[in-house]
Protein backbone atom coordinates (compact mmCIF):
# COMPACT_ATOMS: atom_id res chain seq x y z
CA UNK A 1 0.00 0.00 0.00
CA UNK A 2 1.39 3.68 -1.32
CA UNK A 3 1.17 6.34 1.43
CA UNK A 4 0.18 8.83 -1.48
CA UNK A 5 -1.07 12.46 -0.27
CA UNK A 6 -4.15 13.63 -2.36
CA UNK A 7 -4.94 17.11 -3.22
CA UNK A 8 -8.56 17.72 -3.25
CA UNK A 9 -10.45 20.71 -4.66
CA UNK A 10 -13.14 22.44 -2.79
CA UNK A 11 -14.88 23.62 -4.91
CA UNK A 12 -18.70 25.65 -4.64
CA UNK A 13 -17.78 27.38 -2.38
CA UNK A 14 -19.93 30.63 -2.81
CA UNK A 15 -19.11 34.07 -3.19
CA UNK A 16 -17.84 34.93 0.50
CA UNK A 17 -18.92 38.08 1.90
CA UNK A 18 -17.86 40.09 5.24
CA UNK A 19 -18.91 37.94 8.82
CA UNK A 20 -19.28 35.18 6.51
CA UNK A 21 -18.93 31.86 8.39
CA UNK A 22 -16.21 30.61 6.75
CA UNK A 23 -15.56 27.31 8.77
CA UNK A 24 -19.98 26.36 7.71
CA UNK A 25 -19.08 27.10 4.18
CA UNK A 26 -16.25 24.64 3.71
CA UNK A 27 -17.42 22.09 5.60
CA UNK A 28 -20.71 22.31 3.65
CA UNK A 29 -18.78 22.93 0.28
CA UNK A 30 -16.13 19.66 1.08
CA UNK A 31 -19.49 17.37 2.29
CA UNK A 32 -21.57 18.49 -1.01
CA UNK A 33 -19.13 17.44 -3.29
CA UNK A 34 -18.18 14.23 -1.51
CA UNK A 35 -14.98 14.71 0.03
CA UNK A 36 -15.95 15.23 3.87
CA UNK A 37 -13.26 16.00 6.00
CA UNK A 38 -11.41 13.87 7.78
CA UNK A 39 -8.47 14.12 10.81
CA UNK A 40 -4.92 14.79 9.90
CA UNK A 41 -6.65 16.85 6.68
CA UNK A 42 -4.72 20.17 6.00
CA UNK A 43 -7.08 22.56 4.91
CA UNK A 44 -5.27 25.07 2.63
CA UNK A 45 -7.55 27.91 2.46
CA UNK A 46 -6.80 31.11 0.07
CA UNK A 47 -6.05 34.62 1.92
CA UNK A 48 -8.76 36.07 -0.39
CA UNK A 49 -11.97 34.42 0.94
CA UNK A 50 -10.45 34.88 4.57
CA UNK A 51 -10.06 38.73 3.86
CA UNK A 52 -13.00 38.63 2.58
CA UNK A 53 -14.97 37.43 5.53
CA UNK A 54 -12.51 39.40 8.05
CA UNK A 55 -14.32 42.73 5.94
CA UNK A 56 -10.45 43.35 4.91
CA UNK A 57 -11.73 44.59 1.77
CA UNK A 58 -11.22 48.49 0.89
CA UNK A 59 -13.26 50.51 -1.33
CA UNK A 60 -10.43 53.10 -3.03
CA UNK A 61 -13.11 56.01 -3.17
CA UNK A 62 -12.47 56.43 0.07
CA UNK A 63 -8.62 56.74 0.21
CA UNK A 64 -6.49 59.81 -0.49
CA UNK A 65 -3.34 58.98 -1.95
CA UNK A 66 -0.30 61.21 -0.31
CA UNK A 67 2.27 62.94 -3.56
CA UNK A 68 4.46 59.85 -2.48
CA UNK A 69 1.81 57.42 -3.80
CA UNK A 70 1.26 59.43 -6.53
CA UNK A 71 4.55 59.30 -7.41
CA UNK A 72 5.09 55.89 -7.42
CA UNK A 73 1.80 55.64 -9.46
CA UNK A 74 2.89 57.71 -12.10
CA UNK A 75 5.96 55.71 -12.49
CA UNK A 76 4.41 52.19 -13.02
CA UNK A 77 0.88 53.78 -14.59
CA UNK A 78 -0.86 52.03 -11.31
CA UNK A 79 -4.02 53.58 -9.28
CA UNK A 80 -2.71 55.78 -7.15
CA UNK A 81 -5.23 55.32 -4.10
CA UNK A 82 -4.35 51.50 -4.44
CA UNK A 83 -0.17 52.24 -3.93
CA UNK A 84 -1.36 54.94 -1.06
CA UNK A 85 -2.94 51.12 0.60
CA UNK A 86 0.22 49.73 -0.21
CA UNK A 87 1.92 51.75 1.96
CA UNK A 88 -0.24 52.26 4.78
CA UNK A 89 0.12 48.52 4.87
CA UNK A 90 4.05 48.40 4.71
CA UNK A 91 6.63 48.69 7.49
CA UNK A 92 9.29 49.23 5.05
CA UNK A 93 9.68 49.31 1.26
CA UNK A 94 12.60 46.52 1.09
CA UNK A 95 13.03 47.46 -2.90
CA UNK A 96 11.28 49.75 -5.42
CA UNK A 97 11.31 50.51 -9.27
CA UNK A 98 9.35 51.20 -12.32
CA UNK A 99 5.83 50.91 -10.21
CA UNK A 100 6.82 47.64 -8.57
CA UNK A 101 6.80 48.00 -4.91
CA UNK A 102 8.03 44.96 -2.68
CA UNK A 103 8.21 45.75 0.77
CA UNK A 104 7.49 44.01 4.31
CA UNK A 105 4.51 43.84 5.89
CA UNK A 106 3.39 44.87 9.50
CA UNK A 107 3.43 40.75 9.62
CA UNK A 108 6.78 40.90 8.28
CA UNK A 109 6.05 39.24 4.76
CA UNK A 110 7.98 40.13 1.96
CA UNK A 111 5.54 40.50 -0.68
CA UNK A 112 5.07 42.63 -3.85
CA UNK A 113 2.14 45.54 -2.76
CA UNK A 114 2.28 44.42 0.53
CA UNK A 115 -0.37 41.80 -0.41
CA UNK A 116 -2.48 44.25 -1.75
CA UNK A 117 -4.62 42.76 -4.51
CA UNK A 118 -7.19 44.06 -6.93
CA UNK A 119 -8.03 40.37 -8.69
CA UNK A 120 -10.88 38.12 -7.31
CA UNK A 121 -11.71 40.92 -5.06
CA UNK A 122 -15.63 41.22 -6.33
CA UNK A 123 -15.68 44.83 -7.89
CA UNK A 124 -14.36 47.87 -9.10
CA UNK A 125 -11.97 49.92 -6.84
CA UNK A 126 -11.99 47.22 -4.51
CA UNK A 127 -8.71 46.01 -3.18
CA UNK A 128 -8.06 43.25 -0.50
CA UNK A 129 -5.62 43.38 2.48
CA UNK A 130 -3.97 40.75 3.83
CA UNK A 131 -6.06 39.31 7.02
CA UNK A 132 -4.72 41.55 10.40
CA UNK A 133 -3.55 38.12 11.80
CA UNK A 134 -3.48 34.98 9.42
CA UNK A 135 -1.72 32.55 12.64
CA UNK A 136 -5.29 33.39 14.63
CA UNK A 137 -7.41 33.08 11.16
CA UNK A 138 -5.90 29.50 10.65
CA UNK A 139 -6.11 28.61 14.39
CA UNK A 140 -9.98 30.03 14.37
CA UNK A 141 -11.16 27.75 11.33
CA UNK A 142 -9.09 24.98 12.96
CA UNK A 143 -11.02 25.22 15.75
CA UNK A 144 -14.39 25.67 14.22
CA UNK A 145 -14.03 22.86 12.44
CA UNK A 146 -13.06 20.84 15.80
CA UNK A 147 -16.16 22.84 17.38
CA UNK A 148 -18.57 21.56 14.58
CA UNK A 149 -16.95 18.14 13.28
CA UNK A 150 -14.79 16.94 16.25
CA UNK A 151 -12.12 16.37 14.19
CA UNK A 152 -8.57 17.66 14.31
CA UNK A 153 -7.29 19.39 11.10
CA UNK A 154 -4.56 21.16 10.28
CA UNK A 155 -5.72 25.13 8.87
CA UNK A 156 -3.28 26.94 6.50
CA UNK A 157 -4.05 29.96 4.76
CA UNK A 158 -2.13 30.78 1.78
CA UNK A 159 -1.12 33.43 -0.58
CA UNK A 160 1.02 33.50 -3.91
CA UNK A 161 3.92 35.71 -3.26
CA UNK A 162 7.02 36.27 -6.03
CA UNK A 163 10.37 35.92 -5.18
CA UNK A 164 13.97 36.74 -6.07
CA UNK A 165 15.60 35.07 -8.89
CA UNK A 166 13.04 32.62 -10.66
CA UNK A 167 10.10 33.60 -12.32
CA UNK A 168 6.21 32.58 -11.62
CA UNK A 169 4.99 32.97 -7.81
CA UNK A 170 4.44 30.29 -5.55
CA UNK A 171 1.64 29.43 -3.17
CA UNK A 172 2.80 30.09 0.39
CA UNK A 173 1.60 29.90 4.01
CA UNK A 174 1.41 33.22 5.54
CA UNK A 175 -0.97 31.65 8.17
CA UNK A 176 -0.55 27.95 9.87
CA UNK A 177 -2.54 26.02 12.91
CA UNK A 178 -2.39 22.38 13.80
CA UNK A 179 0.85 21.97 11.87
CA UNK A 180 4.58 22.83 12.38
CA UNK A 181 5.38 24.58 9.20
CA UNK A 182 9.10 23.54 9.38
CA UNK A 183 10.42 20.35 9.37
CA UNK A 184 13.68 19.35 11.16
CA UNK A 185 16.00 17.15 9.29
CA UNK A 186 18.97 18.44 11.01
CA UNK A 187 21.20 15.84 12.81
CA UNK A 188 19.36 13.40 11.06
CA UNK A 189 21.56 10.72 9.58
CA UNK A 190 20.88 9.51 5.94
CA UNK A 191 21.25 6.23 4.33
CA UNK A 192 24.96 6.38 3.90
CA UNK A 193 25.51 7.68 7.42
CA UNK A 194 26.15 11.54 6.60
CA UNK A 195 24.69 13.33 9.20
CA UNK A 196 22.31 16.21 7.65
CA UNK A 197 23.76 19.98 8.79
CA UNK A 198 21.33 22.56 7.61
CA UNK A 199 17.97 20.79 6.14
CA UNK A 200 15.24 22.37 7.50
CA UNK A 201 12.01 22.29 4.91
CA UNK A 202 9.21 24.50 4.39
CA UNK A 203 6.66 21.92 4.03
CA UNK A 204 3.82 24.53 5.22
CA UNK A 205 4.98 26.52 2.05
CA UNK A 206 5.26 22.85 0.13
CA UNK A 207 1.47 21.79 1.20
CA UNK A 208 0.61 25.65 0.02
CA UNK A 209 2.03 25.14 -3.25
CA UNK A 210 0.39 21.35 -3.55
CA UNK A 211 -3.04 23.04 -3.23
CA UNK A 212 -2.36 26.06 -5.98
CA UNK A 213 -1.87 22.78 -8.22
CA UNK A 214 -5.81 22.34 -8.15
CA UNK A 215 -6.93 25.97 -7.52
CA UNK A 216 -5.91 27.59 -10.57
CA UNK A 217 -6.63 31.47 -10.49
CA UNK A 218 -10.00 31.96 -11.84
CA UNK A 219 -11.57 29.19 -11.37
CA UNK A 220 -12.93 30.19 -8.09
CA UNK A 221 -11.00 26.92 -6.29
CA UNK A 222 -10.40 29.05 -3.00
CA UNK A 223 -9.82 25.88 -0.42
CA UNK A 224 -8.18 22.53 -0.85
CA UNK A 225 -7.94 19.38 1.11
CA UNK A 226 -4.39 18.13 1.28
CA UNK A 227 -3.96 14.40 2.97
CA UNK A 228 -2.24 11.61 3.90
CA UNK A 229 0.63 14.72 4.70
CA UNK A 230 2.96 13.24 7.46
CA UNK A 231 3.62 16.21 9.74
CA UNK A 232 3.80 17.38 13.39
CA UNK A 233 0.80 19.12 15.33
CA UNK A 234 3.19 21.85 16.39
CA UNK A 235 4.79 24.48 17.29
CA UNK A 236 2.30 26.16 14.97
CA UNK A 237 2.54 29.39 13.50
CA UNK A 238 3.34 30.00 9.93
CA UNK A 239 5.23 33.44 11.68
CA UNK A 240 8.17 30.71 12.40
CA UNK A 241 8.59 30.39 8.34
CA UNK A 242 9.81 34.53 8.67
CA UNK A 243 13.35 34.75 8.07
CA UNK A 244 14.62 36.59 11.60
CA UNK A 245 17.02 39.39 9.97
CA UNK A 246 19.78 38.18 11.76
CA UNK A 247 19.83 34.95 9.43
CA UNK A 248 18.95 36.41 6.48
CA UNK A 249 21.71 37.20 3.69
CA UNK A 250 19.52 39.04 1.53
CA UNK A 251 18.38 42.08 4.21
CA UNK B 1 -16.44 13.84 -9.74
CA UNK B 2 -14.07 16.01 -8.48
CA UNK B 3 -10.71 16.48 -10.45
CA UNK B 4 -8.21 15.92 -7.49
CA UNK B 5 -4.39 15.66 -7.63
CA UNK B 6 -2.27 12.36 -6.52
CA UNK B 7 1.40 12.57 -4.88
CA UNK B 8 2.48 9.21 -5.37
CA UNK B 9 6.15 8.34 -3.74
CA UNK B 10 7.72 5.56 -5.74
CA UNK B 11 10.09 3.50 -3.14
CA UNK B 12 12.16 0.32 -3.66
CA UNK B 13 14.38 2.33 -6.46
CA UNK B 14 17.60 0.72 -5.99
CA UNK B 15 20.71 2.96 -4.78
CA UNK B 16 21.72 4.37 -8.32
CA UNK B 17 25.12 4.05 -9.28
CA UNK B 18 27.02 5.34 -12.22
CA UNK B 19 25.78 4.37 -16.05
CA UNK B 20 22.49 2.88 -14.65
CA UNK B 21 19.36 3.34 -16.57
CA UNK B 22 17.04 5.06 -14.70
CA UNK B 23 14.66 5.24 -16.84
CA UNK B 24 14.91 1.10 -16.43
CA UNK B 25 15.05 1.64 -12.60
CA UNK B 26 12.12 4.07 -12.26
CA UNK B 27 9.58 2.09 -14.47
CA UNK B 28 9.90 -1.27 -12.87
CA UNK B 29 9.84 0.73 -9.47
CA UNK B 30 6.48 2.09 -10.37
CA UNK B 31 5.33 -1.33 -11.71
CA UNK B 32 6.04 -2.84 -8.60
CA UNK B 33 5.08 -0.98 -6.67
CA UNK B 34 1.69 -1.33 -8.22
CA UNK B 35 1.49 2.58 -9.42
CA UNK B 36 2.33 2.09 -13.57
CA UNK B 37 2.99 5.51 -14.81
CA UNK B 38 0.15 7.00 -17.01
CA UNK B 39 -0.16 9.19 -19.84
CA UNK B 40 -0.05 13.00 -18.26
CA UNK B 41 1.72 11.86 -15.48
CA UNK B 42 4.39 14.42 -14.53
CA UNK B 43 7.51 12.19 -12.55
CA UNK B 44 9.19 14.29 -10.66
CA UNK B 45 12.94 12.65 -10.03
CA UNK B 46 15.54 14.69 -7.28
CA UNK B 47 18.33 15.69 -8.91
CA UNK B 48 20.74 13.23 -6.43
CA UNK B 49 19.89 10.17 -8.43
CA UNK B 50 20.20 11.92 -11.67
CA UNK B 51 23.74 13.25 -10.88
CA UNK B 52 25.00 9.52 -9.49
CA UNK B 53 23.43 8.07 -12.97
CA UNK B 54 25.29 10.53 -14.58
CA UNK B 55 28.66 10.45 -12.75
CA UNK B 56 28.12 13.77 -11.58
CA UNK B 57 29.65 12.70 -7.94
CA UNK B 58 33.42 13.91 -7.31
CA UNK B 59 35.98 12.17 -4.24
CA UNK B 60 37.20 15.24 -2.43
CA UNK B 61 40.64 12.97 -2.02
CA UNK B 62 41.06 14.48 -5.96
CA UNK B 63 40.71 18.52 -4.95
CA UNK B 64 43.71 20.61 -4.19
CA UNK B 65 41.92 23.80 -2.56
CA UNK B 66 42.59 27.44 -3.32
CA UNK B 67 43.68 29.51 -0.94
CA UNK B 68 40.58 31.30 -1.60
CA UNK B 69 38.61 28.19 -0.51
CA UNK B 70 40.48 27.75 2.72
CA UNK B 71 39.69 30.64 3.63
CA UNK B 72 35.59 30.62 3.35
CA UNK B 73 35.91 27.19 4.68
CA UNK B 74 37.86 27.74 7.99
CA UNK B 75 35.23 30.98 9.10
CA UNK B 76 32.16 28.30 8.11
CA UNK B 77 34.18 25.28 9.47
CA UNK B 78 33.45 23.65 6.16
CA UNK B 79 35.90 21.36 4.23
CA UNK B 80 38.03 23.27 1.99
CA UNK B 81 37.97 20.67 -0.27
CA UNK B 82 33.70 20.64 -0.32
CA UNK B 83 34.33 24.85 -0.87
CA UNK B 84 36.96 24.50 -3.97
CA UNK B 85 34.59 22.51 -5.72
CA UNK B 86 31.35 25.15 -4.85
CA UNK B 87 34.15 27.75 -6.37
CA UNK B 88 34.26 25.44 -9.50
CA UNK B 89 30.40 25.18 -10.16
CA UNK B 90 29.86 28.96 -9.67
CA UNK B 91 30.01 31.88 -12.13
CA UNK B 92 29.29 33.99 -9.59
CA UNK B 93 29.14 34.49 -5.74
CA UNK B 94 25.89 36.62 -4.99
CA UNK B 95 26.53 36.62 -1.36
CA UNK B 96 28.71 34.57 1.31
CA UNK B 97 29.13 35.22 5.03
CA UNK B 98 30.50 33.22 7.78
CA UNK B 99 31.04 30.22 5.70
CA UNK B 100 27.58 30.15 3.41
CA UNK B 101 28.05 30.40 -0.13
CA UNK B 102 25.14 31.79 -2.01
CA UNK B 103 26.44 31.45 -5.83
CA UNK B 104 25.10 31.03 -9.16
CA UNK B 105 25.61 27.90 -11.10
CA UNK B 106 27.13 27.90 -14.29
CA UNK B 107 23.26 27.30 -15.56
CA UNK B 108 22.02 30.13 -13.76
CA UNK B 109 20.87 28.85 -10.62
CA UNK B 110 21.24 31.16 -7.79
CA UNK B 111 21.60 28.92 -4.42
CA UNK B 112 23.60 27.69 -1.53
CA UNK B 113 26.95 26.34 -2.55
CA UNK B 114 26.40 25.87 -5.97
CA UNK B 115 23.86 22.25 -5.08
CA UNK B 116 27.40 20.98 -4.21
CA UNK B 117 26.07 18.36 -1.85
CA UNK B 118 26.90 16.04 0.45
CA UNK B 119 24.11 14.12 1.88
CA UNK B 120 22.42 10.93 0.41
CA UNK B 121 25.76 10.54 -2.10
CA UNK B 122 26.61 7.34 -0.49
CA UNK B 123 30.18 8.02 1.15
CA UNK B 124 32.89 9.53 3.33
CA UNK B 125 34.48 12.28 1.41
CA UNK B 126 31.88 12.20 -2.14
CA UNK B 127 30.07 15.33 -3.05
CA UNK B 128 27.11 15.03 -5.74
CA UNK B 129 27.65 18.47 -8.01
CA UNK B 130 24.53 19.29 -10.49
CA UNK B 131 23.39 17.29 -13.87
CA UNK B 132 25.37 19.41 -16.18
CA UNK B 133 21.93 19.93 -18.37
CA UNK B 134 19.11 19.29 -15.99
CA UNK B 135 16.20 20.11 -18.89
CA UNK B 136 18.69 17.80 -21.22
CA UNK B 137 18.44 14.85 -17.92
CA UNK B 138 14.29 15.72 -18.04
CA UNK B 139 14.06 15.30 -21.76
CA UNK B 140 16.20 11.63 -21.90
CA UNK B 141 13.56 11.05 -19.25
CA UNK B 142 10.42 11.29 -20.96
CA UNK B 143 12.15 9.94 -24.14
CA UNK B 144 12.74 6.79 -22.73
CA UNK B 145 9.38 6.73 -20.93
CA UNK B 146 7.72 7.45 -24.20
CA UNK B 147 10.48 4.68 -26.00
CA UNK B 148 9.80 1.68 -23.24
CA UNK B 149 6.23 2.35 -22.74
CA UNK B 150 4.39 4.60 -25.47
CA UNK B 151 3.12 6.97 -22.74
CA UNK B 152 3.93 11.10 -22.60
CA UNK B 153 4.33 11.91 -19.57
CA UNK B 154 6.19 15.00 -17.77
CA UNK B 155 9.41 14.88 -16.21
CA UNK B 156 10.95 17.34 -13.60
CA UNK B 157 14.47 17.29 -12.09
CA UNK B 158 14.09 18.26 -8.62
CA UNK B 159 16.21 19.73 -6.26
CA UNK B 160 15.63 21.84 -2.64
CA UNK B 161 17.04 25.41 -2.53
CA UNK B 162 17.04 28.07 0.20
CA UNK B 163 15.51 31.52 -0.71
CA UNK B 164 15.31 34.58 1.21
CA UNK B 165 13.16 36.17 3.88
CA UNK B 166 11.70 32.97 4.58
CA UNK B 167 12.92 29.61 6.88
CA UNK B 168 13.30 26.30 5.71
CA UNK B 169 14.07 24.86 1.53
CA UNK B 170 11.38 24.48 -1.03
CA UNK B 171 11.68 22.12 -3.79
CA UNK B 172 11.99 23.66 -7.17
CA UNK B 173 12.52 22.79 -10.92
CA UNK B 174 15.43 22.63 -12.02
CA UNK B 175 15.37 20.79 -15.12
CA UNK B 176 11.47 20.24 -17.18
CA UNK B 177 10.73 18.50 -19.88
CA UNK B 178 6.92 18.03 -21.58
CA UNK B 179 5.43 20.76 -19.23
CA UNK B 180 5.60 24.20 -19.51
CA UNK B 181 6.57 25.11 -16.04
CA UNK B 182 5.28 28.71 -16.02
CA UNK B 183 1.26 29.42 -16.27
CA UNK B 184 0.50 32.45 -17.44
CA UNK B 185 -2.64 33.46 -16.30
CA UNK B 186 -2.39 37.61 -17.59
CA UNK B 187 -5.11 38.69 -19.24
CA UNK B 188 -7.33 36.31 -18.18
CA UNK B 189 -10.29 37.69 -16.37
CA UNK B 190 -11.33 36.95 -13.08
CA UNK B 191 -14.78 36.15 -12.22
CA UNK B 192 -15.74 39.50 -11.44
CA UNK B 193 -14.31 40.84 -14.60
CA UNK B 194 -11.04 41.93 -12.97
CA UNK B 195 -7.94 41.38 -15.82
CA UNK B 196 -4.99 39.76 -14.09
CA UNK B 197 -2.08 42.12 -14.84
CA UNK B 198 0.97 40.29 -13.50
CA UNK B 199 0.05 36.53 -12.41
CA UNK B 200 2.29 33.93 -13.86
CA UNK B 201 2.52 30.73 -11.23
CA UNK B 202 5.51 28.59 -10.97
CA UNK B 203 3.80 25.58 -11.75
CA UNK B 204 6.80 23.36 -12.35
CA UNK B 205 8.53 24.28 -8.82
CA UNK B 206 5.05 24.15 -7.19
CA UNK B 207 5.20 20.59 -8.81
CA UNK B 208 8.35 19.82 -7.47
CA UNK B 209 7.63 20.72 -4.45
CA UNK B 210 3.85 19.00 -3.88
CA UNK B 211 6.49 15.57 -4.73
CA UNK B 212 8.63 16.57 -1.98
CA UNK B 213 5.42 16.08 0.52
CA UNK B 214 6.76 12.38 0.34
CA UNK B 215 9.76 12.23 -0.95
CA UNK B 216 11.34 13.32 2.74
CA UNK B 217 14.83 13.94 3.36
CA UNK B 218 16.13 10.20 4.49
CA UNK B 219 13.65 7.21 3.34
CA UNK B 220 14.83 7.50 0.18
CA UNK B 221 11.95 8.16 -2.06
CA UNK B 222 13.65 9.95 -4.82
CA UNK B 223 11.24 9.79 -7.30
CA UNK B 224 7.20 10.86 -6.91
CA UNK B 225 4.15 10.81 -9.42
CA UNK B 226 2.18 13.73 -9.57
CA UNK B 227 -1.20 12.87 -11.17
CA UNK B 228 -4.09 14.96 -12.48
CA UNK B 229 -2.29 18.11 -12.31
CA UNK B 230 -3.63 20.00 -15.58
CA UNK B 231 -0.79 21.86 -17.38
CA UNK B 232 0.60 22.82 -21.00
CA UNK B 233 2.83 20.39 -22.67
CA UNK B 234 5.11 22.92 -23.78
CA UNK B 235 7.34 24.98 -24.39
CA UNK B 236 9.49 23.38 -21.78
CA UNK B 237 12.53 23.75 -20.08
CA UNK B 238 13.23 24.48 -16.68
CA UNK B 239 15.69 27.20 -17.87
CA UNK B 240 12.20 29.53 -18.33
CA UNK B 241 12.14 29.67 -14.73
CA UNK B 242 15.22 31.30 -14.04
CA UNK B 243 14.14 35.38 -14.01
CA UNK B 244 16.23 37.65 -16.22
CA UNK B 245 19.09 39.90 -14.55
CA UNK B 246 17.20 42.89 -15.89
CA UNK B 247 13.38 41.42 -14.63
CA UNK B 248 15.26 41.10 -11.69
CA UNK B 249 15.19 43.06 -8.68
CA UNK B 250 17.22 41.79 -6.04
CA UNK B 251 20.64 41.45 -8.71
Amino acid sequence: MVAEVRVIPVTGVPDVQEKDDLVSLIVQACQRQGTPLQNRDILVVTQKIVSKAEGMVIHLAGIEPSEFARQIAREGDRDPRHMEVVLRESRRIVKMDRGVLITETHHGFICANAGVDASNVGGQDLVSLLPKDPDGSAQGIRQGIRERLGLEVAVIISDTFNRPWRMGTMNVAIGAAGINPLQDHRGVVDPYGYQMRTSVTSLGDEVASSAEMVMGKVDRVPVAIVRGVSYEVGPDGARQLLRPPEQDLFR
